[in-house]
């Protein structure tokens, strides 16, 4: 794009270079309006503005990015019962604290403690053969207890396994084999279609006497990065070692497969579960002006995967929750309710952080608005899906059109997420609600050695934080 | 994200995974509908089995990621008039002969030839300490016939050189400093602010004795890489040299100034221009089986910047043109009207292709319904742009709901783009239309060493192609 294409750009964003969104030229008085008044985005004409600063403050002065980066950098990996998750925790306090939030505070929880160590992966053919392929042990694997030499036997489904004769699984690895299905617009569907094999596939194998069970990683692109992310056991089952395979090795060993059925996969992983370790999530609040004990929780999970810096999964919502609150103070608001930023412990494998938060609200009879949460990276933002029912979802529809100069208005029925899910039973909030950005890229690094802070473009986060700010700042001023 | 996790997207992409769109539910009997009808969006639910087959093709069996690794990869930079651009003319003859197209010829056009040559910049300070800077040529500039060396005036705007004295410039450097307003949600629109110091300011700082003018990048990034792009010489005023400085070290300059404003700055620039080449636009036609005299168009341009792959600007506009027309094919459509896949030549710095195409388009009394052209980037599909009276604004935007399941149905008042402008005086389409992606990352790497093949993402520059094929589809299907 040259110079004389300037206009092109100058005319697509007429509407925002004239400054605020004009388009609610409905004023407001009363402070808690009737649904069916902002059902008809009767809102005020404040709000515009009060978004346009938000989106100002974090686009020239955000701080989600430098604090990324110190996550990313200077901690990296941090998976539950780590000396790195620790440090992570001290960080999130030393942050909110920092940002000078009305409270902050840990929440103890126990978490589990798995470490990986050593792993090693071998397609061993013809005479001998060795070809060392790329391999990760999926989360809460039991190790190989040394080398663990065994035929591969390749399904694509847990009806296929079923079908096999006992003779060609006994004693083998199966392989599960069924890619991402590439047809579907958001690549987040294809995992939710292909994750039994990772969750279950350990199970299912060992029900049917085989002595592990391996993986396709979970994704779209065509690499050598393994991915890793938790698997199941069933008590009643034996544990076998579960482990992924890049997928560039996955389509290697499946050809190798067709040539030679007989071959034989080498698999050696130390990894191994320890006790469970104290940990902690990290909290900070904002106390309501008006409505002090009607709470909106904002958050994302501090742990991480081992094999990753964790930067879109889920350094990224951590440091928008944190980012959102600070948004508010920052560009002059004070919250009519309390919001509360969570950095929750535990969500790859246990989801311990998420499930203490609602157990403790419970305990102490709090009353929850809503609760956001961001666990999808930290790309171009989209909108929000809710859990809620469908008056709620039209509430918070009906201020998409202050949301649209943002693009940030696809605002639709969908799933909270992981770590506020447990309040639903625990409080009923009106609505759990996912905050959704692009997801083209997400599942091309996700739980692996490539989620990284590079990946993570700056504009992209500080957007994030600034539209799920903007949201807070609606439901904190009506309610509901 | 973990496991359980999987339910998120399950949810959000519920609508996707129940496969086709199915919202149309009116039936269409007549091929040429009026256009009251269409702007109901009663159009055909053929019109959704369609789309979606484009999409899968484009997602499963795509080859516009293949094509632009080897345009990227093994062509590289190819500025108009290098060996290299010839290289891609001789590429996309063959990228469409092989594709099966109808027609594949040449339309040959005189472009300029610009060269860069060695090129250094430094800073140099107090007792002649000298720091050597990241810099560019601008594109057309002068060479600088040596070293060039002399004091520093820094400026934001053309208003602020003009009420500076004449001392305080002649014989000076001029440095244009005025930073991209990151407020701005479309990183585009600030380009567009910001383009005057590149564009202009060579000019300006001439006018006023200055020898020569320094730039800073036109991005939001800070780095260490120089931006460059075309720059404009007036008949009537000497020409001086113009270059880019990277934002890193334009922020740096502009500090050691404060600190110190008699230094200098030292440039050598071995850029000239040469004698205009031969070149050529390629052009590869499907001819329409009802109205085959009624044409649409779809491009980007061939031609790069010398510092770059050219992956973004604007490779991926080439193979997702080229790649519209195959799925329109491979999908089984055979289109009503002649469709055109265009890649155009010499659109950075000079858009002269653009001009040959719309001469001949004029002498051939074509009649062109509309054009398309994609040279935003290869990021996640949004929309469409549209130069059109307000009725064909609406024809098209009423083709919404069928685009919406693909995320690209945000279909507005727009620009088309450089390489299509000309058609408008030439042959007056009923609209010019431009391609609409996410556009976060775009300024980060625009005209830059770093616009390189690796910063494209396979499914978002596949769902581009499948975005343009589907409004192809349209607008041959029903016309405007």
């Amino acid at each position: 794009m040259p110079n004389l294409a300037l206009k092109t750009f100058l005319c697509a964003s007429a509407a925002l270079v004239l400054g605020a969104p004009a388009t609610h030229a409905q004023s407001r008085k009363k402070a808690r309006p009737a649904v069916a008044a902002l059902a008809a985005a009767k809102v005020d004409r404040t709000d515009s503005v009060a978004l346009r600063k938000i989106f100002d403050e974090a686009l020239l002065r955000g701080e989600s990015y430098e604090n990324l980066r110190y996550l990313t950098g200077n901690i990296g990996p941090r998976l539950s019962g780590s000396p790195q998750a620790q440090m992570a925790v001290d960080w999130g306090k030393a942050t909110m604290e920092k940002a000078g939030f009305d409270r902050v505070y840990l929440q103890e929880v126990m978490v589990p403690h798995w470490v990986r160590g050593k792993e090693k992966g071998e397609i061993v053919g013809n005479k001998g053969k060795e070809i060392k392929v790329p391999v990760c042990a999926l989360g809460g694997s039991v190790g190989t207890g040394g080398k663990l030499k065994a035929g591969v036997v390749e399904v694509h489904s847990f009806d296929e396994l079923k079908k096999l004769p006992d003779a060609s699984v006994k004693g083998k690895f199966v392989f599960y084999n069924r890619p991402f299905d590439d047809a579907l617009i958001e690549p987040g569907a294809a995992y939710g279609r292909a994750g039994d094999q990772r969750r279950s596939g350990a199970i299912e194998a060992a029900k049917r006497g085989a002595v592990g069970a391996l993986v396709r990683s979970l994704t779209s692109a065509r690499d050598d990065n393994p991915h890793t992310g938790t698997m199941q056991y069933d008590p009643a089952v034996a544990k076998v070692p579960g482990a992924a395979l890049s997928t560039n090795a996955a389509d290697q060993l499946s050809q190798l497969l067709k040539a030679n059925p007989e071959l034989q996969f080498e698999l050696e992983m130390e990894c191994t579960t320890l006790p469970d370790e104290k940990s902690y999530n990290v909290v900070g609040e904002i106390r309501g002006s008006k409505f002090p004990q009607e709470i909106i929780t904002v958050g994302g999970h501090l742990d991480s995967w081992d094999l990753a810096q964790g930067a879109h999964d889920d350094g990224t919502g951590c440091v928008q929750s944190i980012e959102a609150l600070r948004l508010l103070r920052a560009a002059g608001y004070k919250p009519e309710r309390t919001v509360r930023a969570v950095l929750f412990m535990n969500e790859e494998n246990g989801a311990r952080g998420g499930n203490e938060y609602a157990r403790l609200a419970a305990q102490n009879k709090e009353v929850h608005v809503a609760a956001i949460e961001s666990d999808g990276g930290g790309f171009t933002p989209r909108g929000f899906g809710l859990e809620s029912d469908a008056a709620t979802l039209a509430k918070v529809a009906s201020w998409a059109p202050l949301l649209k100069p943002y693009n940030v208005d696809d605002i639709t029925a969908g799933h909270g997420g992981t770590d506020i899910e447990p309040l639903k039973a625990a409080v009923q909030p009106k609505a759990l609600i996912g905050y959704k950005c692009d997801s083209q890229r997400y599942f091309d690094i996700h739980h692996t050695a490539a989620d990284t802070f590079d990946k993570v473009n700056r504009r992209e986060l500080e957007l994030g934080g600034a539209s799920m700010a903007s949201l807070i700042y609606l439901l904190s001023k009506y309610g509901l």
